[in-house]
């Protein structure tokens, strides 16, 4: 689900290690480092080891699976879904691994009946399917191929008006508002971008319109980005965006069961009573039969930047003639199926380093979810043999492909939910990954994983360049700084990668199974794929994600699947046998810095930003600047700010440093002398560190979504997939709700109290 | 010729006077304030001047005269466009002054025949004309319309492959280069915007192309900005922008007689040798012709800047079939007539006030230039009446209208030219006007204007607003200062309007007929026109420029074209009638620092942008960055940057401050006390005042360029139309010619030490 072109790329960085090849003629400007976790003798032994299981993959296993599993259609629910569940354990097995399969029943409606026409003098009915393109086998397919539709909307016939409200977001509404356009009734034409799809149907049901429709405008991922498939990736006229619009800023996974793992045994909510069940219609469309619609909108022009690709003026609505929409679905339970798969640790069986990616898709799903799941598939089987080889982790390893992903992150979020106990007494480390390809590597992730990941990627070589993938990631970030119209953070990053220094890794937001894992749990994870350089944005969850668009488009050569299977085997690979887990909590400490420092800047800017506001509105400016033909009304006045009391996370954030910096030291000094301890001291003081993350969760959860309970990640409430970071405060200031601004931030600081008492202890430890 | 979209807007601004009605409920901030030039007692009789002038303005008058003449062709050389001076010249003899028509005989080719055809497997002939449309009375007239055709192009004929080079600038080379495309003997395909047309072919010439295209692609001023003609205002599918391709940066007027006057007896150039005729043939054409031969490129797809709004993939070539391009032209003299109407100065009749605007199109240029020719006759009309009831200007007004602007503003230069030393010895002021819609003022100029021109806005109503024009201004630039992402700059306007200051007024370019009265004799100009509400660009030098499309989509009851009147009769008034004239020269001397400020930030910048690429071309970043299935090679490298010294300028800056501040008080003083003096001495400080913007010329002119004389304003050689103030220093430094740069600050400085000693004498005749 993971993987959309709007979605900021989220860096990460380093550079060259003495094992990854060296690109011709560049200066290295990062002194090789011993792997975090390791002392002097055990770092050898562990990059031995690494360039074992470096020589164990291969590129045409993967080709293989994906080839396999991307054959037939996979869907929660169909046949060929559950096939690949039984072909993964049985592959499992064969390499050496415990494994089962672990099944919840669910939720998971399908389209019994779905209709699109436009009425009128120029009648239209839209096709609402994708048809066969030439040199694509698979998609002649049509048995077990469901309609493109959008899980979780409401069942609904309407007939009205259609509105065009640009990607549906909040901000886009007040602009429908100051054109004098009201949506309530109407049937609300959004394109996809800027923000979830989930929020367009949720917005548009709040402003009170009766259907939503989501159609793939060229200028995001058709023709205006590059030639359509089959010339090229891009989306074709035809092409359609499946997505599920759960409301998973409340909770993911089944929406009958939130907080609670679907057991048989489960309390279910009634349909009509879970609250991430949409009650409008809503329907996903190629640009072919949103066309029509378009051209029947009349009224004002479109704004600017609300201007999409198609050969035709866009305007606002309402339309001229009324459209007809129906949705109606089987609101059926269908069981999804886990692959789990152990590896018994050998001195530390009850630390969990767990690995995941998805398997279910929407169609055939060759990008989306199988070539992550395929890297995924590639790490256990290489671990598979060096078990075999006598090798074995010290702490316990957990591979898991999951099931139900994509209608909202059910699988691993019923497993979680299942586990809850376990995983938290157990987990140390989640990592995911979902899609895979060409180019760059973005992850994503817990701040304290940030220097591992900057030192594993210095030594994973990038398949093109030969440089390390943190080398090229560095060069494109200088690049982007260097670029005339760099931003400020742009040219900071910049800065730090022509320095040499760890680059920062993204925090992570919503949008694949990692989330039950950080934002549930508190389990430290991170998210990871290479892109950039692909073009999957045009196929992305559309019959044509197919193996023969990836092997044209993606990763012709699955040269980056091997990539990835390093970057994240190495990652797995060092949480699993380092002597004490590689965490460094002055890299979160310096972060969470950064987060407070954006807040008061969001302070700051916002008040600006109102008293200019209020300013524009006395002395009458928007009434002055509205051209009488095409007015445009004042906006809504703001609310007046009062002071924000940010004290309480300023001091904690100090206090925090204070600490961060002295386990910093003290870990690397234990370090130097190779973590020389007791078993039962190195296990308590594993355990310790492996709870830090939870330490960073509050029962209680975030306002109004006590599932999400992590307070310093969270998906944003209006933006779904986009992080808010400190999230009970920012969404606070940003709602303009002050009172509870100022109760998040004493509530956060005082998690962030907890935090720290609890790394002073393992500070006192290592001290010891 | 003016009026062209993505031309930045240049605004000046102030606010009401106790002389315009009020905008219900805004607050005033600047305090009404005595006339520039004026004492006490002249400000109420000037005040009251302007009100009976005012009075006289009737918008039926102006729809009259735009209705006739825009009812044919009235291109150079057309029976119409002889018709509408004699007309002119017949009212101005009616209304009072002393009128005549000057002829000049100069070069104007026409198309004899032009083709252009795509070969290969899916040939198309272009259609290469534009067709009536619904509702257009007179595009349904063939009768004496050229077809569409880009004047002083080369001829030839040429078939070969298409390249698509964007805007053909400068920097769209580079990107070809980096990307591996050579333009040689290929015909480069451009499209309208991002600088001025001539530079695309003359580019296309320099980096061996065999011809060139320009086309307007709906993104730029088609059904991408809004509905298209007939529908709403924007370019048609068939929409032509015809247009002038001379080298105007050498020298503009008739390209056989640069710097004297096209008279009978003129030495002439061979055709072949004149140096603003470009070789390569070139052609303007449609959307509808443009589309098969952008269908036709292969190649790498086209940056994302350089995507248009057709309805495809944009590529960058070269073609896969062969294009066929023929221009071939009539090579004949033609007349172009120039009304020149007097009105005697009564008590300093050597002292000249010149307000122009030409009345040749390229069809019927309803728009461009009537809608302004119209204003400037409403203007003499109501002057003329003033005269009929006993007032005389103290000084003299000449009242033009010019012909063949469009091919190259021959008319206003040759007459500049014929008549240099007349003018340099009397001419005060140059007011000039081109097209006109509605809006928000556009105005620029000389910066000893600024304060004037304030004054003016503060006292003239907007038509829609009832606010001043000023006051509309002000808001528009507050609310732009205050967008999310606003610029440094919008944010220092946006200040400067709130705080009350006079607002800066632009620099002068070129691309309309001010630029022989500044740039060539250094006469103080101005240009002013209202627009930014209008739908103007999508009918620009097309068949379509018409009365019905400008009483549609431009000032459909001549509200603005009064508006028009009211601030160009102002000024003309003020000008006239002033005790002493109402220049500042603290104006100028703090927009000079402003832009010695720029120098040295521009310095600044290339010295680190330098280091910068020469930093990552070192690092081999940039070839670490590209994609290897779509290469991208690094950029050429730049050129190291040495000291650049520009104290010289600094200190010549600082000691016209001085200079400045002490003419202002002085002059400020005088006005207390009514400029009382002898009448010898008003005169000769007036013609010290009229004559100090000459005093920054210098006869040898601009590096290369020795037509252009002013070392403050001038058009870029690589911008055409857009400014580039200090020139000699700004444009060395831009195209890094080190020597260049030193010597033209040294030399720049010299000319501003003479303006300033010239300065000081008039501040002595002011202490006296």
């Amino acid at each position: 689900m993971t993987r959309i072109t709007w979605r900021p790329l989220l860096l990460t960085a380093a550079l060259l290690s003495s094992t990854a090849p060296a690109w011709a003629g560049v200066p290295d400007r990062r002194p090789p480092d011993r792997p975090l976790g390791f002392g002097p003798a055990t770092a050898i032994t562990q990059a031995q080891l690494e360039a074992r299981f470096d020589a164990l993959l291969d590129p045409a296993d993967q080709r293989a699976w994906l080839k396999q599993m991307s054959s037939a259609p996979n869907q929660v629910g169909s046949p060929h879904d559950k096939a690949n569940a039984e072909f993964m354990l049985a592959q499992f097995r064969a390499w050496g691994w415990d494994a089962h399969i672990e099944t919840f029943n669910v939720l998971y409606p399908t389209p019994e009946r779905i209709g699109l026409s436009l009425l009128g003098p120029h009648p239209y009915t839209a096709k609402l399917s994708e048809p066969a393109v030439a040199g694509d086998a698979t998609s002649t397919i049509r048995d077990g191929v469901l309609p493109p539709y959008n899980v979780y909307g409401g069942d609904g016939d309407v007939t009205a008006e259609v509105v065009y409200a640009n990607y549906g977001m909040p901000d886009d509404y007040k602009e429908l508002a100051r054109r004098g356009i009201d949506v309530r009734g109407k049937i609300v034409l959004t394109r996809y971008g800027g923000g979830w799809r989930g929020l367009k149907p949720k917005l548009a049901q709040e402003h009170g319109a009766a259907g939503c429709l989501i159609y793939s405008d060229p200028r995001d991922d058709g023709f205006a980005r590059g030639d359509a498939y089959p010339d090229g990736g891009w989306r074709p006229a035809d092409g359609v965006q499946r997505g599920s619009v759960q409301d998973m800023q409340l909770y993911p996974g089944d929406p009958l069961t939130p907080g609670v793992g679907s057991t048989p045994d489960a309390r279910r909510l009634a349909i009509k009573d879970a609250p991430t069940i949409l009650h409008i219609p809503v329907l996903p469309i190629s640009y072919a039969d949103a066309t029509p619609l378009l051209r029947a909108l009349g009224g004002p022009v479109a704004p600017d930047a609300w201007r999409g690709a198609l050969g035709l003026t866009y305007h606002l609505g309402p339309s001229t003639a009324k459209a007809h929409l129906t949705v109606q679905s089987h609101w059926n339970q269908q069981p999804v199926y886990d692959v789990i798969a152990m590896i018994r640790g050998a001195s530390e069986p009850d630390r969990w380093i767990i690995r995941g990616n998805h398997h279910d898709a929407w169609v055939f799903g060759a990008w989306d979810p199988l070539a992550g799941n395929v890297a995924l598939m590639a790490e256990a089987k290489a671990i598979g043999t060096l078990v075999k080889q006598g090798w074995r982790p010290r702490r316990t390893l957990v591979y898991a492909s999951w099931d139900g992903e994509e209608p909202g992150l059910i699988g691993s979020t019923e497993w979680a939910e299942t586990h809850a106990r376990e995983l938290q007494a157990h987990a140390a480390i989640y990592v995911n990954t979902d899609t895979n390809g060409r180019g760059f590597l973005e992850a994503e992730g817990s701040h304290s994983l940030q220097h591992m990941v900057n030192q594993v990627i210095d030594g994973v070589a990038d398949p093109e360049t030969r440089a390390s993938v943190g080398q090229r990631l560095r060069a494109r970030l200088e690049i982007a700084g260097a670029a005339p119209h760099a931003t400020p953070p742009e040219k900071a990053d910049a800065q730090l990668a022509a320095a040499g220094g760890d680059l920062p890794i993204g925090a992570l937001g919503s949008g694949s199974d990692y989330s039950a894992f950080l934002e549930h749990l508190g389990i430290a994870s991170l998210n990871l794929g290479f892109g950039g350089e692909d073009d999957d944005a045009g196929i992305y969850h559309s019959r044509y994600d197919s193996f023969d668009h990836y092997v044209r488009f993606g990763d012709p050569d699955f040269a980056y699947g091997v990539a990835l299977s390093r970057v994240a085997g190495h990652i797995v690979l060092r949480a699993a046998d380092a002597d004490v887990l590689p965490l460094r909590f002055g890299d979160f400490s310096r972060t969470l810095d950064r987060y407070v420092g954006e807040l008061h800047a969001l302070v700051a800017d916002m008040r600006k930003a109102t008293a200019r506001q209020h300013r524009l509105l006395d002395s009458g400016a928007f009434a002055l600047v509205s051209d009488p033909t095409r007015p445009v009304r004042p906006p809504a006045r703001e609310s007046d700010m009062p002071a924000i009391d940010l004290a309480p996370l300023d001091r904690a954030a100090r206090r925090l440093a204070r600490s961060a910096r002295a386990f910093d030291a003290a870990y690397a000094r234990r370090a130097a002398g190779g973590f020389a301890m007791p078993a039962a001291r190195r296990d308590e003081l594993d355990a310790l560190m492996a709870g830090m993350e939870q330490a960073l969760t509050r029962p209680q959860g975030l306002p109004g979504r006590p599932w999400f309970k992590h307070v310093i990640y969270a998906p944003g409430m209006l933006t779904g997939y986009g992080v808010k970071t400190v999230p009970g405060v920012r969404e606070a200031i940003e709602g303009r709700r002050w009172d509870e601004a100022d109760r998040y931030a004493a509530i956060t600081a005082g998690v962030l109290d907890g935090y720290r008492a609890r790394l002073d202890r393992i500070t006192a430890m290592l001290a010891q």
